[in-house]
């Protein structure tokens, strides 16, 4: 029997994933908010050079997790974008069972905890994805380049269930790299997302080459990422450090673009500031860690967000 | 016989003030560059409330230093914005005569000793405008609020001639408070300055209700305020640190505005980075004074300019 699968916070990231599960033979849904209408009527349309462009229309569409029909899934799919006041145990309750594996696929730092406190005898998975996809319209999402899943359960080690989770997605085209250590994988992508992101939307807003085009930029750049590590190695998940310069040389190399909080902030959405920087800021806080350059971009980024809720 | 006195960089700050000078019977040329067929032609035209509503015709209307005729003149005003790469001993440079006293009316810290050593021999009155003042068109200026203006003889007292200057724009209009200590005057107009005009640009752009609405961003203000005082105390102005809790409270008392660096960043002019914040930062380094916060103000600042260089 197919595994039954029900996608919580169907954005461009879930609809993503949820067809390549559903190519794969995945007994597929989806739980959306702000599209239910467009997605009930037509699925949603992938326009995605990788996997073809297709329609994927899930087997039940629905408004509300408690809507769901046919027993608990098997597999909760967690991928609503995670902002100040969001409450993801309570969107996913009414949906997971006592056999239901989470899968976390979000952005961002010490995200898994509060997950693994509200539903502390499921299996908890935690997955990273390294993909440029956007929404362009009602129910139509853009795959623009990579696509690759990092993951792993929570805290450490990988399960059978996680496996077989990989596995359905590679069938579907989505190459996976499963991971013993998942929490230290969140660190490496956070070293680039916790500098980068803040800074981009400093001066409304800063591309890549802008950031590393003035020397003082890729010296705080520099230095906003060994705090990062340096929170990261109190946590208990020490980064090689030599990352610091790979990092700096890839996105140097790399054509100047605009990082996704950039274009959040540009185009009026809320940011991911709090899963990206604030839970390191306060991990940092927590372990007693001095992070000056990231404590600054936080304070700056607060005052951003001020900015944006009054208009 | 009247004071011969000519204006350096007759933007709004230096017609403002050139035009009480003349109010008070002294001979007011000016040097503009960009304005100069306008100015020529009609003078400046100065809307205000507390001066009146007055056309300023200077004397001489140059396009340059070295067509000043008649002698070297008794006050060189020297209020040009210094921005990156501006070298202000070059502009007055032909105008300076032996007993040719030299008025800096700018913004910024350590901004006089460039001057002090280009003209060793001539008297220097460093002076700082709390004013609101704005070119509205080629030759029309209109200044909206104070007026005041601080100044003394660098490094330090007050010398007959400072007096006599401060007596014509008294005559004039304006009223000025003598200080022996400039230097420390301008490290207390920088308390402010240095904090929030480079935070203003954050976020392109930030008022002061966003900035201190958040929290997070009082509790930046003060830090970045505190280093402050801690880079004026090293290099031998310390600062009542008292000033930071008035300027912040002045501050969120006020109804909420932008600052000169946010109306210059949104206006696509030059900005004022270098003499409000580099020249703190630089004394920090100098003086082996940390001051994390001012320096990722700074970086962040760097990388801004980079973009609007760019654009």
């Amino acid at each position: 029997m197919s595994e039954r699968i029900l996608i919580i916070g169907a954005g461009a990231i879930g609809a993503f994933y949820g067809a390549a599960l559903q190519t794969a033979g995945a007994n597929v849904s989806v739980v959306c908010r702000s599209e239910l209408d467009a997605v009930r009527a037509n699925g949603f349309s992938i326009e995605s050079k990788r996997l073809g462009n297709r329609t994927f229309k899930p087997v039940q569409t629905l408004g509300t997790a408690s809507d769901y029909q046919g027993g608990a899934p098997d597999y909760v799919v967690v991928s609503v974008k995670v902002v100040e006041g969001t409450d993801r145990a309570a969107l996913i309750r009414d949906a997971v069972g006592p056999g239901t594996a989470i899968v976390l696929i979000e952005n961002g730092v010490e995200i898994e905890a509060e997950i693994a406190q509200a539903f502390p005898d499921n299996e908890l998975i935690s997955a990273l994805a390294f993909v440029q996809v956007s929404r362009v319209a009602p129910g139509k999402v853009r795959h623009f380049a990579f696509g690759d899943l990092s993951l792993g359960n929570y805290p450490s080690s990988v399960t059978e269930r996680t496996k077989r989770f990989a596995a359905l997605l590679e069938t579907g085209g989505i190459k996976c790299t499963m991971t013993e250590d998942v929490v230290t994988v969140r660190w490496q992508k956070c070293l680039w997302n916790a500098v980068f992101n803040p800074i981009s939307v400093m001066g409304g807003v800063l591309d890549t080459g802008h950031i590393l085009g003035a020397p003082e930029g890729e010296l705080f750049v520099r230095q906003a990422m060994r705090e990062v590590c340096a929170v990261a190695a109190a946590t208990g998940h020490p980064l090689d450090e030599t990352l610091v310069g790979q990092y700096v040389e890839g996105t140097r190399k790399a054509p100047p673009y605009k990082t996704s909080m950039a274009l959040d902030y540009e185009n009026g959405r809320p940011m991911e500031t709090e899963v990206i920087l604030g839970n390191a800021v306060r991990a940092a806080r927590r372990e007693n860690v001095a992070i000056p350059a990231l404590e600054a971009l936080y304070a700056l980024m607060k005052m951003v967000e001020r900015k944006t809720a009054l208009i």
